[in-house]
């Protein structure tokens, strides 16, 4: 088929949806992932939606319990980097015609598995059926203390980069998935495959960071592009070294076999950590949070005056290939 | 295609996800429409979830800006059942492959037209593009004082049923659409049609109904079971008096025409007005509202001790033909 230009998902945002949300200041100019709407006295709910179609965000064939995982975790990702912890969350099934009673039931208790991991209820939604793929909405709300959500804005030349855990396996995950990466073995295969399947959102990381992450995003559309979205919505340039993006194994061995996977790495989605910006003087205070909650974070990079993204390898300047993940 | 009969949507929610809603109180056991979540020390949120779909819910060369209409407004009905003042909402929007620019700008605008009409604002969502239909999901916000939400649950045995407006326009309005209704004048189709397309959710009479209906939904899915609803969920009987349902001229002059569009009239769907229950020693205070809120409002039966729906004509009992728009 042919595909004609269109403009992306970001232009479609600014120019057509951030006018409609002009007039309610916790929609933030549509620039972060979450809304933030007053809760209770002391708290405010952090609200995200997200949409998973099959064939398109997911493998047409996947497996129900893990359909379920993947819509929610989606969403927990970006609640986590709003340093919120998850409380609730609306369910839209928009199920294919053809929809059999056992998908929905394995898919029902993938759910709530993960409502007992993650400590959360479904408190709402609509069931329908579609002529097209099974599509799946969730709205997730997680609550924060009043006032200390942290979104995208908000970083300071000088903050250094910081991300959890590892970069990459997500875009590789889907490539292991698709039968790619030969110069795997299987188990690293089985890893990253396993990585994109099944998200882990740092839902215990994240709500430590509120009053230590000046800015923060989930690495979902990769972390060239999520680490420029902290940067363009706080008004900086971001470098970033590219030989500290820290690697599971698997990604190591997929980066040394084809160094042009590096894109992937870079470019590619779905990896579901936390991007964020930490000033200096904070340093001890994130490792702390990180220790405490058992995650592993790297340094690497740090925002300065101006705009943009600069990637350095062994400190000389690349070109970025790829700025991640293109929805449209 | 064959079609092997299946559970239906309430069947799946109970079975399946309402178990997912038990330990959040204020998702009422999916048994209302809408969720309840704290706001502030004065105000509870209600949320509600809406899925449309080109071709199923609207059809699918509708214009865009009563898409956006219709996608908006079938949620802020449920609000106004509530009790609530509509506030924010989320919107997820699943583009076809050959969207089109112009498109959007459009639905944009339609968007923007309503939240003028209703006092509200976009607060996030969600973008993406699948080979399926035009796909849209709105959650919304609405907002009404602490525990004064009203649910489908409440109805006491001699509470009055009472619905605004006329029914049976939206399932008739969709027939006249299609061609159909050649009893009726150009005039008549043409304003049942636009009750169809352009649903006027009762946001005005709705948030002024908290301490007087003990009960309400909204006629979304067909008056007959829309009542059902609200006797199911206060364990309650219903009676309703098919002669004393309000009908505008043209659904008048369509049961005259043609007596067994009384099944449309009383079991088909998208009507978008507030059924509720009312203590008798309410009735002034209801009345009054409904003055004030400039709709009309007109009684037409009864809860009493049992379960079920009764409907009389004229008094004599009839058989209902159909208890209300069926998703599946």
């Amino acid at each position: 088929m042919a595909r004609v230009r269109r403009v992306g998902e970001f232009e479609l945002i600014a120019r057509y949806f951030a006018p409609l949300a002009r007039e309610f200041e916790g929609a933030g100019g549509l620039q972060s992932d979450n809304a933030f709407l007053p809760a209770d006295a002391r708290h405010d709910l952090v609200v995200k939606t997200d949409t998973i179609v099959a064939g398109v965000h997911f493998l047409a064939d996947e497996q129900p319990g893990r359909v379920a995982a993947k819509a929610l975790r989606v969403c927990l990702s970006d609640l986590a980097a709003g340093g919120s912890t998850p409380f609730v969350y609306q369910l839209s099934l928009a199920l294919p015609t053809n929809w059999q009673e056992p998908w929905v039931a394995a898919f029902a208790k993938g759910l709530a598995a993960d409502q007992r991991r993650f400590g959360i209820a479904l408190c709402g939604g609509d069931t329908v059926v579609t002529p097209g793929p099974l599509t799946i909405t969730i709205t997730a709300f997680g609550r924060v203390a009043r006032g200390k959500g942290v979104t995208r804005a908000g970083a300071r030349a000088g903050d250094e980069l910081w991300v959890s855990g590892t970069i990459g396996d997500g875009a590789l995950g889907l490539l292991a998935a698709q039968g790619a990466l030969p110069a795997l073995t299987a188990r690293q295969r089985a890893y990253l495959e396993d990585r994109y399947r099944r998200p882990q959102p740092r839902c215990t990381l994240g709500p430590l960071l509120p009053g230590i992450a000046t800015a923060m995003a989930d690495v979902s559309d990769g972390l060239l592009a999520d680490s420029v979205h902290i940067a363009d919505a706080s008004r900086l340039a971001v470098s970033i070294e590219r030989d500290d993006v820290p690697l599971s194994p698997g990604a190591r061995a997929a980066v040394a076999a084809d160094p042009r996977l590096w894109a992937k790495v870079l470019g590619g989605g779905d990896d579901y950590e936390l991007v964020m910006a930490v000033p200096v003087r904070r340093r001890a205070a994130l490792q702390a949070a990180a220790g405490s909650a058992g995650i592993r974070i790297t340094r690497i990079g740090c925002f300065a005056r101006g705009s943009g993204v600069a990637v350095t390898a062994g400190g000389r300047a690349i070109k970025a290939a790829r700025k991640g993940y293109v929805h449209f």
